[in-house]
């Protein structure tokens, strides 16, 4: 099996700053430990045999009617399904039936622009389309909103065919989606309890979409299983989870506010979006937290590294790296006579892209800037599977190290509170 | 002419820290004045009428026959043209022959991923594929490799009709670009003298592929003309330019090392990853600078508002909102029954994702934290002319008001070289 390497050497921290605060990370440790009954997150690589296969299943008997599937969600229910499509699959996959190897197409709505709406909806043959509608709770308003629109427009074009073109994900019990569902006879899948929106990716929530996309799930799993177990290593700097978090915390000791991740890869783009969300929602709060920034290699080189290495030294950068990108291509040697671009003719596209990241690297600790890399030999759903899971436990800890509950999110509901207000919501 | 709206309310900035900088305030709008001369992407709205025109033709003669226009670029190449084509195109452009009304698909290759540059080369006809090369000095190694890439290629497949499908646009004099483009018989624009890669949306770089897409680049100039005499008037918090830049520099003083945009219509999702080129490597020198970063609402209320919200005290929110997105959809009164989400039905997407943006105004502002807002009463060519033109002048002047050059990028020399070394260029 292919490990993913985490390399701290450029953190700009002592093992002196370490030792001050073996106590706290002890009992963070302790704390992990006991409370993971609690993290039922923790146990989704183990406990999902039957889920697996009812969700292969489906697949196998929806997928040759269904040209595109379209999940309406929002939050973690869109950025895991989003990261692990862009990880796995070709960026043109929507655009050309061989590149995806006859899958059906992938559209992740998850905001409630009309304008996006009505253009996909003016796009797609409703005959041949697959909506998952994806809330825990059945009442988050943007992913509800969407579904009365669609569930309209389906009765209206498909009348008693329409339910075949549903599929909910939702709470076995509790909530709208699954009253609904049972009413309309959708087919649906679970959210387990005590698996929260942005630790749900390894879930029928990220599962679902992955299958219907052809990604292995069961790699996926077993690449978050042999995470759990480096993730249980009580030798803390030798836990990619544990090791990670320190030295974020610490940094945030530092008063280094931000954490940019930086992936050199377009597959591994839309990880900074996921991580976005976990970061920032599961520690914002309280005062605290770190403001998760997204970057990409060498396109950022062009816009934000001037800003990283001289500007304010307020920031990590986290550096995603691929040992091999999938493809390679050969850059020709057409103009040996003009120095300034001819050096690049008989190298690969790749090689540009792993030295321009070592570069930046280097530029950024030349500078005295902390910076770490997570490097995958290859990105499969082995190795996304191991990085998901390693950065939930590692949020996980670091909540535990800034004595914070990283499981809730009290800060979004004076917002949702004055939507009600706006629109009238009875008692609000 | 409609104009964009900026609304300061919810800045956390007396008039007395206004008045302690008044010096500094004047000394910056002499200062723009005195170099109005040297900022040559200021004429650019008035002194483009015979390009406007050689750029209009290129596309009549050349559109029938292209099915796909790539460009080559990377930085300001790439960043304002996306921005652009979101805006005022679909969503679904690229999927869609009518949605783009007969128009060139439009791929931006801002990174030099072999995987995915590969995918694209393989969806593409050669045939009727256009490639843009974007690169000022000629030396870009991102820009030229790919460059390299596709000549080779359409010189193997198209044999002597190879130059028919590329064209230039770089400097007039200097570089390899414009060497080659001679030699070879490309045709050519140009990146006018005393215009950077980050101010270069509204000179060629920008308009040519706008004009591939059928945007209205002369509403587009006639916009920023229009902002450019609100942006001339001395009474500075009347000035939308300086008056943004005033209350980023207070801010960056108390402070606030962060700055958030955050659209709230998808259509100006990516004038965030423009502005985010522009502020950071036009500021982010000498220590100083603001990490900008890109948000979307709705969708990162559900990932980063929490930590807005209850998170560090550390960062302004800059909305981009919009009164007519375009389109509507009305959400169906489906579920009267259920009042968690039957109070959404009867009204419109559009008016939940504006309440929405109120609502986190109110949830940000009620919790101390420093936001502003500007909206375009619908987002057209003269609208984002307006926009790009205002946000341009406004980082100048931070550049002023801060004491720093806004035109260079020091910074990013170190990694260039790095990869210079690597590849063994000769003198590194």
């Amino acid at each position: 099996m292919e490990k993913i390497v985490l390399n701290f050497d450029n953190m700009k921290v002592e093992d002196s700053q370490i030792a001050e605060i073996e106590g706290k990370i002890a009992d963070a440790i302790q704390s992990m430990e006991s409370k993971r009954g609690e993290m039922a997150w923790r146990d989704l690589p183990y406990n999902q045999d039957a889920v697996i296969n009812e969700i292969l299943d489906y697949v196998a008997e929806k997928s040759p009617k269904v040209n595109a599937l379209v999940v309406l969600g929002i939050g973690g229910s869109a950025l895991g399904p989003i990261a692990l499509q862009q990880a796995l699959n070709s960026q043109f996959y929507n655009h050309d039936t061989q590149l995806r190897g006859g899958y059906p197409r992938l559209f992740v709505l998850d905001n409630i622009d009309p304008a996006t709406m009505s253009d996909l909806l003016a796009v797609l043959d409703l005959e041949t389309t697959l909506f998952s509608v994806v809330s825990k709770s059945g009442a988050t308003s943007e992913t509800m909103a969407q579904f009365m629109v669609v569930k309209d427009l389906l009765e209206s074009h498909l009348g008693l065919k329409a339910p075949e073109h549903i599929v909910c994900t939702t709470d076995a019990k509790n909530g709208n989606l699954i009253k609904i569902a049972g009413a309309e006879g959708y087919k649906t899948f679970y959210v387990p309890d005590g698996v929260g929106g942005r630790f749900s990716q390894l879930c029928p929530v990220g599962l679902l979409p992955a299958a219907f996309c052809g990604i292995d799930i069961k790699a996926l799993l077993a690449g978050a299983a042999e995470m759990d177990k480096m993730c249980q290593n009580a030798d803390y700097m030798n836990n990619p989870a544990y090791a990670f978090a320190i030295l974020h915390y610490l940094a945030m000791k530092q008063n280094k506010n931000i954490t940019v991740m930086m992936p050199y890869s377009d597959k591994l783009k839309f990880m900074a979006d996921w991580f976005a969300q976990l970061w920032g929602e599961s520690l914002g709060k309280q005062g605290m937290g770190q403001t998760p920034v997204k970057a990409l290699g060498t396109t950022d080189q062009h816009s934000q590294v001037q800003l990283y290495v001289d500007g304010p030294d307020d920031k990590i950068v986290v550096f995603l790296g691929a040992d091999d990108f999938g493809s390679e291509l050969q850059i020709p040697k057409t103009f040996d006579d003009m120095p300034s671009i001819g050096f690049l003719g008989g190298h690969t596209m790749g090689e540009l892209l792993r030295a321009s990241q070592k570069a930046t690297e280097y530029a950024l600790t030349k500078a005295g800037r902390s910076n770490m890399t997570i490097t995958l030999p290859s990105v499969t759903e082995n190795t996304m599977g191991q990085l998901f899971y390693m950065l939930e436990v590692a949020t996980a800890f670091a909540g535990e190290l800034m004595g914070i509950n990283a499981f809730d999110q009290p800060g979004v509901e004076e917002g949702k509170n004055a939507v009600y207000r706006h629109f009238g919501r009875p008692g609000f």
